[in-house]
């Protein structure tokens, strides 16, 4: 990052740049405080004459798609992540920039993954100016080390929708990979050799950029039904031999933990939502893919058959323990974000009760409400959290960035905000006194669940007075901390950082809610 | 209307207007010629935070909801006509600002109908200053009286989406009834007591007012599903006794005509699809609810079965004849963008090959291609024809405006365009020497069928060729003309108009076509 940028202290205490990539920033204002007084963005007018009366958007490979979207340095180009770690196109459209000749472009996924490694290079080369977007792994290490030439930022599902549509990111040009399209652009992610599921972080893009490409695998006749992505906002149509690695698209192997101790955490939050009275008849939850969110369904799933309770929706990320509870009749609805198994990806595409949505309907702040605030529970995990239920979700204990938000910041407005995490990983405390990157503050973390006990928010007595008699280790945060903290020899380690911003985290409104800084070299 | 108006004579020669209602206008270039170069509109960004978090978005009445809404004098309101002559909703709303005391409204629907006839009272009465919409009937007439404060407007329903779109109508506050819906203010028409199949022309209304209120009664806990209108779009939520009569919003009895005349109409058609080579494999169509219409989708359905012809998608208007078409797999899909009958609803509602499409998938100009042009043949009606296959289908031949435009611009961008008309009606002649209101270019339609004989238009050469060795009988436009004239005593009078415009013909690009005239008190 050249240049030194100004820091101010933003209303929870973190510092944060005034400016990012050149464009002035509001720092976090507190919860609510931040309200938008502006207009969406207003696209190009377009108009049928300009496009095939037949239809047929088709170009011959994704260079002349680019060209004939008049592709420009400087540009900013958009990706789904909906393939996840098996994406073939994301990497090959800005190639295919790069060998074209334009320099310097934005690149901003809705996350990228490993398999985008070599945008590395492209960076270096200066093809790529930076990255705007979740960056898991060799991209998020990348930054770390202070080698992009702009910020990073960082967005939740919802913030992405937000900045795009409140004007603060203009797409030049959006490339959808989809799984089924027509020749008029129609697309969608629920059928064909590569179904992913929903396309729903497409969505935006299709809607706001100036140009969209669609690239597809499974070229049908018009019309490509369902169209979740409309060819009505589509400029051109590559059909290519294969958008993804199936195999990676989702993971296939989603599965249960077998730890004893996520086991325990698992059971600890399924049985407060039976105990607290949030698990009744027409209740809602959403629970992730990973491994103790999938324990957690498993528990629930008995206690709901137990008492006789059926949920009126939940929320995916599906995976095929979200499945059979439809088909079990024990929720009326699965609402899709995204889908990371087998199962998801037939629910969706065949089950009219397993709907797609999109970050528009389940998480965008600036709209008239969402989604996410009127989910019962929610069950997240965490890299490190404080005694002030603040969370850390895209750092490592080492300051490394390699961790998106992903819907997790959308997620925390729901009624009952739950972090199932061990209490340590590596012998690292995960309870610390100040987390290293404020992701998530904790006047929205009501219930921090861990194998030693679960500390509840004093913020929610509510919820404390109505586990009165439950049999839960109800404990105080710090008590819970100091136990692990003796068991693993004393607090972790601050991070080696340096004072040089890397990237920023916005909160779901636009606002910073914190930087990320630069690892020291003896640190990474 | 008062005051004068400049008018100016656009490239097809008609008169229009330099202005209406205060906006400067854009005379009709010609096919293709008027290229946008704007925006979209840009609604305002909200948040989340000014709106319920546990979704609820109920209030008590549709007075309450107006006021929250800030209604004031001089506002634009805006209605779906998805009820047709069977809807409460949006003459309540009307009466209800009355009541409230405000003033020079701008009444906005989709299309009105005679139900909505005491609209006069509240124009009489300067709460509804004018209406820019479809109207039918009563309204038609007291527009076509000059009696309106304002010009009438009359738009397709793909010009109305490019209208709001585009920012030429700025919609303050949408109403749109829903047989379901639930508090968040999802809703859809195609489940219900009053179920109604698509709420498709009410969603240009979502997206784009600065408030929408969501009438229903039949409020569900959420999710509402399908949402085809989405609650993060919504600002109220109105529970009443009943949104419309559902013996009114479909017609229950739409049949095939008994007229020998017009079955033999509707049998030239079907043969000339047949003959012409347009009826094969993966063909498409799309024909309304008449009686001509409907027979024809009978005739052509018994030459599809005897040739062993499948369809790839029919537009409908939906009624039982096209859904006996899907239920026998004589087609993939239908893409219904109103539906006219129980048939249609149920359909809708049940199978997911019949899609519920909205005016900008199917007919908005101003996106990057619309449904319309993809469309192998369309049959259409009119209530004028002249011998340049110019034709007319808002006023009848004594001047007066009784009908809307409705999809009929749209459809004419269709790969063949039929218009399927009775020569005569009550003994005044179809065809004309220049048709009263020019609502549609001869150079986009192809065909005029009568029972008397089809005029292909010369343009057609290819249609003409294709049609070598037809037995139908293809003659010359004019020599119909002259047949009909000789049979009816001579060519119809010219209606009775004075200088004064009382309403504009907007083109599907949003330039003016036509002007209507004011009908001449003698004439009324």
């Amino acid at each position: 990052m050249s240049g030194k940028t100004e820091l101010v202290q933003n209303v929870i205490g973190r510092k944060v740049p005034v400016q990012v990539n050149g464009n002035p920033q509001i720092p976090f204002k507190g919860l609510g405080q931040h309200l938008p007084n502006g207009r969406k963005a207003a696209p190009p007018v377009r108009s049928a004459s300009s496009y095939p009366s037949d239809g047929d958007k088709r170009v011959t490979d994704i260079r002349t798609a680019l060209e004939k979207c008049g592709l420009k340095s400087g540009m900013t180009i958009s990706s789904h992540h909906h393939f996840r770690n098996g994406d073939f196109i994301a990497l090959e459209t800005l190639q295919t920039a790069g060998k074209i000749g334009v320099k310097d472009l934005l690149w901003f996924p809705s996350a990228s993954f490993p398999c985008q490694a070599p945008v590395v290079d492209l960076m270096e080369q200066g093809v790529v100016h930076h990255i705007e977007g979740s960056m898991n792994g060799p991209l998020g290490d990348y930054c770390s080390r202070g080698k992009m030439k702009g910020l990073g930022v960082l967005r939740s599902h919802g913030g992405r929708w937000q900045a795009i549509q409140d004007g603060e990111v203009h797409i030049n040009i959006a490339v959808i990979a989809a799984p089924t399209a027509d020749p008029f652009g129609n697309c969608d992610g629920s059928h064909g050799p590569s179904a992913c599921g929903s396309l729903g972080f497409a969505l935006a893009d299709s809607i706001y950029a100036d140009h969209v490409i669609v690239v597809t695998d499974n070229l049908v006749p018009f019309p490509c039904v369902p169209w979740q992505i409309q060819g009505n906002n589509v400029d051109y149509v590559v059909e290519v031999e294969q958008v993804g690695d199936p195999s990676q698209i989702v993971s296939g192997t989603t599965e249960i933990t077998r730890s004893p101790e996520r086991l325990r955490i698992a059971q600890f939050v399924a049985t407060l939502l039976r105990d607290a009275g949030i698990m009744k008849n027409g209740f809602s939850f959403q629970a992730g893919a990973g491994g103790i969110a999938l324990a957690f369904v498993g528990f629930l799933k008995e206690m709901m058959r137990q008492n006789g309770v059926k949920a009126r929706f939940v929320r995916g990320g599906s995976t095929s323990y979200l499945v059979d509870l439809l088909n079990e009749g024990l929720t009326d609805y699965i609402l899709d974000g995204q889908t990371f198994d087998l199962a998801g990806v037939a629910g969706i595409g065949s089950n009219p009760r397993h709907l797609a949505t999109s970050p528009f309907t389940s998480y965008n702040h600036h709209g008239k409400g969402n989604f996410a605030s009127m989910v019962d529970a929610v069950v997240l995990g965490a890299t490190e959290v404080d005694v002030n239920f603040n969370a850390n979700v895209v750092t490592h204990s080492d300051g490394r960035l390699l961790h998106g938000i992903g819907g997790w910041q959308n997620c925390l407005h729901s009624r009952c905000t739950i972090l199932a995490i061990p209490s340590f990983r590596d012998r690292i405390p995960v309870i610390v006194d100040q987390v290293t990157t404020l992701t998530g503050p904790g006047e929205l973390i009501d219930v921090i669940a861990t194998e030693r006990g679960i500390a509840v928010n004093p913020r929610r007595s509510d919820l404390l007075d109505a586990l009165q008699g439950s049999k839960l280790p109800i404990r105080p945060i710090r008590e819970i901390k100091a136990e692990v903290e003796r068991f693993c020899g004393g607090a972790p380690r601050k991070p080696d950082l340096t004072q040089d911003p890397v990237a920023v985290i916005k909160w779901v409104d636009g606002t910073v809610l914190d930087t990320v800084f630069q690892v020291k070299d003896r640190a990474v």
